[in-house]
């Protein structure tokens, strides 16, 4: 399997000279981009969105069509995972994603089992598969995962929640409960993403969206181990290529250290954190990946780049071992034009230089 | 005006040794008590116990009955500030607060002015005479107000927000508007504050609820400037007394250092912040104030105590310029004998013993 044309997304993670700072957007192929909407539509749901190659392998392509980013990123849904494991997705119309059997009675978790991929998963691997023949070795194509903490949230809550009031409640009185919903979800998740690996994804982002909402005990108890168990049970390497891993916490800029010694590549950042420092505190040892405010898309072009360029300079000399993208994912209602403005700064930006490949 | 007869809530933020760690909760006086839902229910509506200082009164004073807390906090809502600047707020039902004239645009910012908290807030300064008369100098009176940033996130939006896409909007394209709204809402905070000290409040706090949703430039420019412009024009001492303000930023955790740097006399934490890696960083320049999660007091008894005793060993020996809090306000369903568990725990310790009174 040979390299991707545009290497540099792969470069900046293994903290390599690149041509020019990399990004992509988590979310990039969204509802954002009006091509997106109307995929979906035909699609019929969400749901059948994910689970069609042909549909997921269309509008992961759509944001490349438009502009040049530097990575794809599989279109899919982390609670897919729970899927498989029996819980029953749907989506409530306006509410969100909900599970038919959220997860909370001893023996129900008992039962709980970490499903093969290959079987309950295939449509993903067969997406994988369909994304890579059609980008033709032109950009890397990112696979991913929610963490095991994350998907034991909408496991047992059920769905979104404000507090985490019923998964925290569990975690406080009954953590051996939590911790054999984790162990068999981290199981899930290595065995997942592995298959990924296995089906051409060239790198892997594991998703902590809700590893913030803890404690810093609770974190590295709950969270964090369990990521480190996944990133300790990947493939390093596949068809002779590295497979670089991302770990991205939302909220966790107080634990970067942590993050960045459990042997991933690189660590996501939310735009809280400032970029100058996260490099100082833990640019030695692992690559960065963000980490503009989302909401900064609602402004005009030149305050877009006025802000990126921020971040850009934060960063500091030679740029390597930085990934742009935002700090979360884009917003539905971003409009489109704003992202051409960022793709162009980014890529433009020949700020201070020193390092940096001619 | 003579020192309240407990007075280690005042001693704790100065640093000074006390007999045992003080502790108060956020939000304590609200619905998680039957006795406040009574209160409210016979006020007819929120707004009506927040403008009846003998309503406000009663509210603030049923927790002390029931617990044996450190310190009382008066009463209120940090809305009434814009209330009084004419945004006219009002609370939906099951919506939470709204203002019906949101604060968006260049005219209405212009003409906004800060108001006289004697005139405007009057209700609030009768509120804080009849809680000092009532309590008599047995636990200090705790002041607040919501910070600049935090009050126009709400003034711009026009009620709460999930992505405070019209402030943040109105912050990347026009700064100079928002900081003309937090000039005249840091002038009116400042005003109305020394107006509560005044009428008797021996402690202030600051609520930055939202100061964590920006990035950390954002935060210093648009959140924390505006906040240390509060702490410079507070009054210091109050009839012979100092008056100690506290900062608490929820998910400012990564911030803790520029926190301490404004002037106050502490910082309140959230739960995600590690209170002995706290302590290390600003310990020795101001008092901490925290940080247990609210949803742990949903677990038993004996976990709360275990928490909690975590928690006063992180902190470390001698306890001294310790108050113990939640993390953020204490949740309406949280069961009453669980803060019982809790008070019990902070007061009963004994822990790492050192420099502590005997």
């Amino acid at each position: 399997m040979a390299r991707p044309k545009n290497d540099d997304f792969l470069r900046a993670l293994w903290r390599e000279p690149t041509s020019r700072t990399p990004l992509w957007l988590m979310r990039q192929a969204g509802r954002y981009l009006p091509e997106y909407c109307e995929t979906r539509k035909r699609a019929g749901s969400f749901l059948a969105l994910c689970k069609t190659p042909s549909l997921a392998c269309e509008v992961t392509l759509q944001p490349l069509a438009r502009y040049d980013l530097d990575a794809a990123i599989l279109f899919s849904d982390i609670l897919t995972v729970p899927d498989a494991m029996g819980l029953g997705l749907y989506f409530a119309e306006g509410e969100g994603p909900r599970f038919e059997r959220p997860l909370r009675e001893e023996w129900a978790i008992n039962d709980l089992a970490a499903p093969d991929p290959w079987d309950h998963l295939r449509y993903v691997m067969d997406a994988v598969a369909e994304i890579r023949r059609a980008l033709d070795n032109s950009v890397p194509l990112i696979g991913f995962s929610g963490s095991p903490f994350t998907l034991a949230c909408y496991m047992v809550e059920g769905g979104s929640s404000e507090d985490f009031r019923t998964v925290k409640t569990m975690l406080y009185s009954r953590p051996d409960l939590l911790h054999k919903i984790l162990a068999v979800t981290a199981e899930a998740v290595t065995a997942y993403l592995n298959a990924q690996i296995e089906s051409g994804v060239q790198a892997v982002q594991i998703f902590d969206t809700w590893g913030g909402t803890l404690s810093a005990a609770a974190y590295e108890e709950f969270s964090l181990a369990y990521t480190k168990r996944v990133i300790d049970g990947l493939m390093k390497t596949h068809e002779g290529e590295r497979i670089p891993s991302i770990v991205f916490t939302k909220g966790g800029g107080q634990w970067l250290e942590k993050i960045a010694a459990t042997g991933c590549d690189a660590v996501g950042l939310d735009w809280t954190t400032d970029l100058h420092e996260a490099r100082r505190r833990v640019g030695a040892r692992v690559a960065l990946q963000g980490n503009l405010d989302p909401m900064a898309l609602f402004a005009p072009p030149e305050a877009i780049a006025r802000e990126a360029t921020r971040l850009l300079d934060a960063f500091g000399p030679g740029g390597t071992g930085h990934v742009f993208n935002l700090g979360h994912g884009i917003h539905p209602l971003t409009p489109p034009e704003s992202v051409a403005a960022l793709v162009e700064t980014v890529h433009g930006y020949r700020g201070p230089a020193t390092g940096r490949q001619a």
